[in-house]
């Protein structure tokens, strides 16, 4: 609990000098202001975070991807058998999985963490902070302990801490747990107020009388839980996953320690959402990628300010979200380093911002 | 106009064959059916119009950039000098600008084509079809004869047709043109039956006070001229501009040869608008990129049927949106050419698709 506090009192607002030089950067470089949109405010915000406006091109990227299972899977509410955590999340590391491959592509390194696979054997190349076989059914009652519930947030610190350390400068967040859609979903009814029916999807594929039974599990898990909205270490102990808590952490862990986080789809707006619990001030830090097209997404993003970038109707997570928006922030810093100044070109005489203002 | 009607008349529906066995590959990739969303959906895309489900990765890709004055620019709709369009065209092959900065981050190559800049000086590594220094201003009268209109979209199917014959298997549209989002605007109204007060916007930054002048501007120019809205070429001659037609020209060229076109922002969607009332067929081989933060876009768009995949807030044109886009579609392809099949893996005991569609 200690790191937990220490690291949440640690979060500072991003640094506006830096914001302010970038953007006046940006004002000189060869376009009318701001007509590159979102490209600038990802730099500017990037300056913000790093306490600086000289940022680096192709800086190093990785993704920590966390897997765990689900005890409320024993209430059918997922499409596929609970081994494919394990089996799938083997694909994180030799390469063959979507979010593996479409990291491959984009020069982003992976960051595999069992923390809390429903398997004995160890996964080659994955990290191992199990913390328990799976979740307990919050169908029955809580789905793990309050120490457990800041033993998984410290994880994903911790894990950032290692990242960052060894030099990763860009940081997603990706997961692989059957049946998490049903936690994330949970965590967002109770922060929300909305009903689970408003907010829950198909997951990886179930039919609509599933999905209404999947409403019906989340709405009788808050009922007997009676988690309190307004306490992320309630909310995530009763109705949460350790993989949810594992980047509640890294965002945390990224955002005291002044690295810029990038968010994958619905489960890690779930994960967002505790952490905005625990410190708003951790959002500064996030960098949206694709609006997930689950239907609780606009809820969960609503709630957070954020907008993401993307829309590209994908629902897999893993992390494969944050990946693809790796590609773009490579763009948006690689434009503003290497695009001309005004002051370099002719074109200033014409062009320059006292003229694009008026 | 030979070449016009033998191309338009030459475009075909995508190979609905290709596409099937496109979708057949991704629903055998180790992931739950469909939830890679558009990056399955621009692989299936490029399949039907390549007739064939192999892809290549890292196909040679290009931005084809037109370049034109407007006549217009006389009654003072826009917030910089003419002058503009002539030297930030030759920032467009230096390296130097938005488009071709972030074309050299995405490996894109860039083919200027100065279509209609009103200069006499030769730009160093530009395509010259001049077709004349600028259009008319339209405020008076037509912007170009039918004939001028006509030659613009065939300079568009020549160098689009240069382009593939040279090996580019992808390629994108951009522009360069003081005034275009008013020609741009004009042609949108038309064709919408919307008052440009419903579409103008601020283009590259003038006042409140300006748009409200570009809109009476745009409607006095429409009423003087009177033009067809189902009839491209008199629409494209009466209130357009020449890279207009040179855009809707490789829109038509690409789609009669089977070559992707990736759109780009506001501009792009009014050149789409000429192509699709030529043929609409067409529009299957459209690729779109970002939304246009522009207020028309979203009427452009409703009437092409597509729906771009980020929204960055951008309004810069050039062909940044397509260049960024293209990085994208190299992730699309390289992950349904590089993931694993449930034929090679465990998973797929557990996960193929038998169990996923329950």
């Amino acid at each position: 609990m200690n790191l937990l506090i220490s690291i949440s009192r640690n979060i500072y607002p991003l640094d506006e000098r830096s914001k302010v030089r970038c953007r006046e950067r940006w004002d000189n470089l060869i376009h009318p202001k701001s007509t590159l949109g979102s490209l600038e405010d990802i730099t500017e915000q990037l300056s913000g975070i790093y306490c600086s406006s000289n940022l680096e091109d192709n800086m190093k990227k990785c993704v920590i991807a966390f897997g765990s299972d689900h005890g409320v899977y024993e209430e059918g509410v997922s499409a596929q058998t609970q081994e494919i955590t394990r089996l799938q999340f083997e694909n994180f590391t030799n390469g063959k999985c979507a979010v593996a491959t479409l990291a491959r592509c984009n020069k982003v390194d992976i960051v595999a963490v069992d923390i809390g696979i429903n398997s004995d054997d160890p996964i080659p190349n994955v990290i191992d902070y199990k913390i328990r076989k799976g979740t307990r059914n919050m169908y029955k009652g809580p789905a793990m302990s309050p120490e457990e519930a800041v033993k998984s947030i410290e994880i994903g610190i911790v894990v950032a801490e290692k990242c960052i350390v060894d030099g990763y400068k860009i940081i997603g967040v990706g997961e692989m747990g059957i049946s998490n859609t049903t936690s994330a979903t949970a965590i967002l009814s109770v922060m929300s107020g909305k009903d689970p029916i408003d907010l829950v999807d198909k997951g990886s594929g179930i039919s609509e009388d599933k999905v209404r039974h999947k409403a019906d599990v989340i709405r009788h898990s808050i009922e007997i839980n009676n988690p309190n909205p307004t306490d992320s270490i309630d909310v995530l102990s009763k109705v949460g996953g350790y993989e949810i808590g594992g980047i509640a952490g890294v965002i945390l862990g990224c955002a005291a320690n002044r690295i810029p986080v990038v968010l994958d789809g619905y489960i890690s707006y779930a994960a967002a959402l505790v952490a905005y619990k625990i410190n708003p001030r951790c959002i500064d830090y996030v960098i949206p990628s694709h609006k997930s097209s689950e239907k609780g997404s606009k809820t969960a993003l609503d709630i957070l300010s954020i907008k993401p970038y993307m829309d590209m109707n994908m629902h897999l997570g893993e992390g494969t979200g944050a990946v693809l928006m790796m590609g773009i922030i490579d763009s948006a810093v690689y434009t503003y380093n290497n695009m001309a100044s005004f002051d370099d070109e002719v074109i200033g005489r014409y062009m320059g911002p006292k003229i694009i203002n008026n």
